[in-house]
């Protein structure tokens, strides 16, 4: 039951890696609403393997067909639907993936869930591939946010422990590794070819920043803006770890620091800093949402590692086979502003709600 | 509507800091369980104001009234409410609130959200007081918990940049100022008493474990535990952040480090290491769930701040009066396991959908 | 987890009717709305024993205290929370109903669904007083609704087997006993009386109509209006049946008889008759939201009844002691009102998403 | 969002009459579930045009794809969708219906709620033709139901005014005209070729008993098994009222005659009679759940009729071409099962929860 979220813009994603399709349904999308498909396609592509040095080579076209919901390119209120389908499955490739559970991976934890009837091909349901139709889905409510003059920037705000320098500002937009600074993003793809050349991988921090959202997005408590973004981007495999504004830093200022003076800017209140990442008592300030996604280095490596035969219950070596990312993050930029963009336009629904009109 | 939680068990958190009473309903709680209300206060009175040095003077008894939902002490099916009235209301000290929004509070958003209306007396529903009605669910959930052989235990990570040492355990239980090292503890408090001199206040990281939850729990996707946990533990006021297991520091690892070989004990399947926080694609390990909350410092400091008067849209200098918390992370420490004991309990449920009998 | 209802306004019931007390908690309302306090309490008072005939002789005042949510009389976007002191307690009466289940009530399944920790004095929580904070939740609703200029009216269509006659209209707005014709009112009085005389009890129909709701509330399929009022009267004890517009009728009729044409009048569309009762594909047309609700005869009777014992699994005679209402249909009425206003209400809310303004 | 139901197996609906594909997405399938595809069939079939008297002249083969959640036949814990390829679609003969809304069809209100920017072709998302892929849904629970002891029997209990006699019994099962006197059965297909001679459409009544379900399903107040099986029986085109148990009738007895007596049967405690319809405070006794389900006549008749022409907003008259179901009520009989199905297997898994192991 966990593979939808939503309240006023409700998906439902499903697919496993090596099935027949992936897709995901999307109901509560305004009627009306013309969508740009290539634009959609073309962020869509951000998430595909790019260049050769830190991507997988299976080849993933993911150009999605829209089963419903869409007529003359125009949103019709019945609920969206978009396939993929899963052309070069190989599902040969996992067939010891049952027994020898991988370290790092769901596969132990899925055998446990269902008693032994998952689909273990590639990872199945929690495969990464999952995250092309969140993409889908995102990039749909990114297109109705940026009519409302909302819009995401973002960032790779470190690799394998090296970190960009400077501040997330929009220059990272049309950069295929989004840094801000290019020179620390030479030194994460110098991380990333070293991890590959020792048959490892790593991980890194994506910072994201939600601008243009008004003030009074989120509701108190467990609706608060944190709590839904949260909920949403835990949702892409790899997270570990969510913070807002400050985040654990926060955890080391004093509150005189921490705190963030209210000034008035054009007639608007705005904050003078913005540590609480936009962020106070759960609802926008109407400053930039601003949080950082901790994505652990991929499990997937070529290191013979230690793991348990589930069948002969024994201690086992284990060695993964087949090629793999040694590092997912800067394909994890799109799936975090997708997730995010899922989440602030159904706050924003939600939010139409509550204004006097 | 932000202020309900769970699919299997359901809270409703009612109240305002000043309102007549502040309470909780508990939906869904397994018919027959016998309540243990002297330890529920106690769980409750470890979130109580403890020793002068870090707490506010405000006193609050903190007696829930049960108003239905247990029969001679048993739970009957029914839903659940328990409240506690609010003694000393004086919201006379908040009366300049709305005008001057406090900054690092939720002032000013619930002014832009409620367009006015908003109690803003003591913070109105936002106030860390409504934490008491989430102590009273999380304190039931937990007694329920450790019928299944499942626990809690919790420490103060650090403190104003003072870091506990060593690792987590059960040690630090009855310790009414929870950490592993008590001299480490000392140097928190001492960095608390210098923030309360200077007017000020500091923040706090809390670590949290869950023992003895078996593998299995958690959904795919937007179910798994880390989006549950997340998405309750952001309720709770001054949170800013949370990761799983090694978290943000599990990015700058190796994949070949931060991967947790699986081995047998005593015929079962644990992991040698616990980066993943006894969670991988959202499922538990059966390993314990590990994960660290970041709580920002208390925004409530004697310092003159910088602020704006909403009503004649001038920009003004601000003095928050009254006596308050120089840092909320040690009365944080039982609603951080509080709402985790509540996330896990539904999830737990949850699982039980699943398992043949 | 059934006593929540509700997807933009959301209500959460709670209490027995022998607890410390029963109430409601609201969350959802729109901030700064002003409640007329008074108003509630006479909408409350037409669910109160009125007339000595058909009434149980049990006091109940039924007053209502406000918890929080209300600052001054206005709505303060938090939860509000209503509760109702349970007064005249007298388990005892009820002693003997877990283990010897009555008839048409619901000792025999709350025993089974509860394994016995059920509360079974009064009928515990799925008494007929639980209709108290419904009608509390549904009458602050029927205030909001009268605001966007939408309101409802309602008869008893039916006693005993006696129908009222002409046209449900506004005439019925002021009468205790709501019936067009005073006539045929006189004999459902008769039908009550008799029923009573003789230690039993009658059923009825009660008609409804909520006027002035804008065409396009609703959601297509499962969120139609027809689905969202039915899963809400559902709750009220004793309803059996549910119709909307013809009905039970339509079934027997042509299309060309039943299908409603559309004309214009002042320039709007409306349709000639109604026998859709207002919903066409699960939207509103604009016309009168129409529904019938069937309610059986209340299960308490003096007579003697055949029943089980439970403990020593026997047949056995059993006696209802005590005074009850020979017809609850006069009562339910502002109870079905309450329901329908809270799942209008909330179709409104969710409706407020879609307008573009 | 109205297209989504359930919440322990969460069903999603989506697709129109003449998009590229209809189907349904199934999250919270027990893994380890082996589906008989050729049995689903069988059922899906039931829904299809059978004979020529009765049915659309169009062909639907609804020969579903299922894309994924199978593995090897079984299901794997991910959520399982399944489409229907729409293969003759012919928007051109709905132009003109956007303009001039059919009596009696979600035309208008579908025009209303999505401003224009509905799928007007075949009546969208609003069409007879979804109930396929909630025929898929329903027909899987059932399936699963079966393993639980649970079955579902049905009969046309009335068309055109034409009443069935005797009583429901497991006779019905393998008819494809379901009603107990066949000689009935004639009368009602002589009153569907009379409307079908006549351009007219006639409408009737399903009645419906789930047999084997254990007492204890369902919850009280807005989860009982009433709230349940309407809140998604009101999904299915047409119907337009549903009672349970003695339903309307029961509000004409007096209770001496409508309490159902309970007694020993082997062992078990049964109710003599079931004027409840097997629900007692929301809650299976563990008798029959019985309920009938009113279906109006099909809108769709080739009289001619007054409509309204939106663009113009002039009165007009309207005839509307095609061929069209003179009778739509047998081929919802396994729709009503359907959607019955679905409402009692997730209450089945709501109360494996509760149950002590």
């Amino acid at each position: 039951m966990g593979s939808g979220y939503g309240e006023n813009v409700r998906i439902s994603i499903f697919g496993q890696s090596h099935s027949a399709a992936i897709g995901v349904t999307i109901d509560g999308l305004p009627a009306g609403e013309t969508l740009d498909l290539a634009q959609l396609q073309r962020f869509l592509n951000r998430r595909a393997p790019g260049g050769k040095e830190y991507a997988t080579a299976r080849r993933e076209s993911d150009v999605p067909e829209i089963l419903c919901g869409l007529v003359g390119g125009r949103t019709c209120g019945a609920p969206l639907t978009a396939i993929i389908r899963n052309g070069d499955a190989q599902p040969q490739d996992y067939a010891a993936l049952k027994s020898t559970p991988r370290p790092g991976h769901a596969d132990f934890t899925a055998q446990v869930k269902f008693d032994g009837a998952q689909d273990a091909a590639g990872g199945g349901h929690f495969s990464g591939r999952l995250t092309a139709p969140l993409c889908i889905a995102g990039g749909i409510c990114l297109q109705l946010l940026a009519r409302e003059g909302i819009r995401m920037i973002s960032r790779i705000a470190s690799i394998g422990g090296v970190s960009d320098a400077g501040e997330l500002t929009e220059s990272t937009a049309d950069k295929p590794f989004p840094v801000v600074s290019d020179a620390r993003g030479e030194q994460m793809r110098a991380a990333i070819a070293a991890a590959r050349a020792e048959g490892d991988s790593v991980g890194g921090v994506i910072e994201c920043a939600v601008l243009g959202a008004p003030a009074g997005l989120g509701e108190p408590m467990f609706g608060g803006m944190e709590n839904r973004i949260a909920a949403i981007v835990f949702g892409i495999p790899a997270v570990k770890g969510i913070e807002f504004g400050a985040g654990f830093a926060a955890a080391a200022m004093r509150g005189s620091e921490n705190n963030d003076a209210f000034a008035l800017q054009d007639g608007r209140v705005v904050t003078k800093t913005n540590h609480c990442g936009g962020i106070l008592g759960g609802i926008t300030t109407g400053m930039p949402i601003r949080f950082c996604t901790a994505i652990k280095p991929t499990p997937s490596i070529a290191h013979e590692q230690e793991s348990v035969d589930l069948d002969t219950m024994q201690n086992v070596k284990l060695r993964v086979g087949g090629r793999h990312d040694p590092c997912i993050v800067p394909r994890a930029v799109p799936c975090v502003e997708a997730a995010a963009a899922i989440a602030v336009y159904d706050a924003l629904l939600a939010r139409r709600r509550e204004v006097r009109k």
